[in-house]
């Protein structure tokens, strides 16, 4: 069942909880869109998996939100947009929008070194996704990679400014600082919550690119384009599913999304035939 | 299939890599044991996901390791031994031993003031089977626990002793130096590597009960009781499954078992039945 009516909600899925910060910037820049929220929670974190299993994973996500009638699906998710919107794109009527190509093309439109800055999960990196990706915007653009593995967690401890958070920002970003970026990609859709240490840690002279932001730019581009925006202007809905009861998402959800989570519904997807 | 054969080998199990300090232990107290480790990388964490999910995902482990024709099954995960321990013992033909009661029973054995701590992963914590456990062995027993959600990356990015260390060890372990715990219980399969920095923050006056040391201690007891001690003298053999691909696997491995693993194989059992 697909859904091209604009009054249909737009479908959102994460591993987790990272997710909803991409649904915190679309409800910040389209706030008459209704919104379903899937978090992967029974097969968190899809970082260390192979892309075989992401992409099987990222297939019963998307195949559940067009089961409730989305018009559209967002993988707010990096290292399931790098593995598998190709295989996504190719397979469901709605449009798909990832994370990394938005980030990317903002990025490679604002360097004027040419050279540019990502940091993420390590399977983001090692993905290679967003290189591929700021190469493609801007061919000859050099591009500065860092994992940066503690983030998730100092973000998730809501150790956002802290002593620690510094010292880890330095030991990543110091070798940022020093390569002539002039554009710093946050390549996972949890650093936006660090966003003033790792601001304080690489400079005023280094921009930062929001996933989360450009990726709600570009959803608000696929559907004014298709003439798919929801005309309402009344309030709008959003739900909540997980696929495991979380203690991490209830209690962390509001940092990441600006708000307070009222209702979480339970689903179980992973026998999902697709 | 089951064995009780003493030549059989020992069957590990975990959600990922921390079980390797359990083998290295096994080794070190029992070198003519062969082992078969299995991690679930595919599933990896099980602290996330609740109680229900990891009971379900530690019976396919230990049933593979049956298969395999293992003579014990050792749960050499904090989170499963918490939640699935009882279902494995009543499932399963073999010894099933598990980390948390060999450490809480050291501590409720060493401790003098009657006041003991554990630290490990939130959902440890959060099980409150360490707690269970220590006042199952000392009746009145008062337990302190702190749940350290960075000492996992931190021991995998290999920062097991530097400044980034000793803030996250201070932040979290400072309540526990004050409350007059004489014995503080290393909860977690990764908290060994940091234990030079444990060490440090929390001063010598409190002993460091090291999980799987005793895991190991309990795992010789069960065999010797049994007449199950493998007689080899010769040198004994290792094998490695994984769930899924895991190049923090591979890249890591070295430091959680002391060694250098050769060949690690692949296996599918999310499909098995069990």
């Amino acid at each position: 069942m697909t859904n091209n009516s604009n009054k249909a909600p737009i479908g959102v899925f994460d591993s987790g909880i990272g997710g909803l910060t991409v649904v915190r910037e679309i409800a910040a820049r389209l706030p008459g869109e209704d919104i379903i929220y899937l978090g992967d929670t029974a097969r968190v974190p899809y970082g260390t998996k192979s892309g075989r299993t992401v992409v099987a994973y990222s297939r019963n996500n998307a195949a559940f939100l067009v089961s409730k009638g989305v018009k559209m699906v967002v993988v707010a998710c990096n290292t399931s947009s790098a593995v598998s919107l190709p295989s996504l794109t190719g397979e469901f009527d709605v449009p798909v929008v990832g994370v990394i190509e938005p980030g990317a093309r903002k990025a490679a439109a604002a360097t004027k070194t040419g050279r540019a800055g990502v940091i993420g999960t390590p399977s983001t990196i090692k993905s290679s996704a967003y290189k591929r990706a700021l190469e493609a915007a801007s061919p000859g653009i050099m591009v500065y990679t860092q994992a940066c593995p503690l983030f998730v967690p100092l973000a998730e401890e809501g150790w956002t400014e802290e002593d620690i958070t510094e010292l880890a920002a330095e030991r990543y970003l110091a070798p940022m600082r020093e390569s002539g970026i002039d554009v710093l990609v946050l390549g996972c859709t949890h650093y936006p919550l660090l966003k003033k240490t790792i601001r304080k840690t690489v400079g005023d002279g280094i921009a930062l690119v929001d996933s989360a932001e450009e990726t709600a730019r570009e959803i608000e581009r696929v559907l004014t384009e298709r003439g798919m925006l929801n005309p309402q202007t009344g309030p709008s809905s959003k739900r909540y599913y997980l696929t495991d009861v979380s203690d991490t998402f209830v209690s962390v959800a509001g940092r990441f999304l600006g708000e307070k989570i009222e209702k979480i519904e339970m689903v179980d997807i992973t026998g999902a035939a697709v």
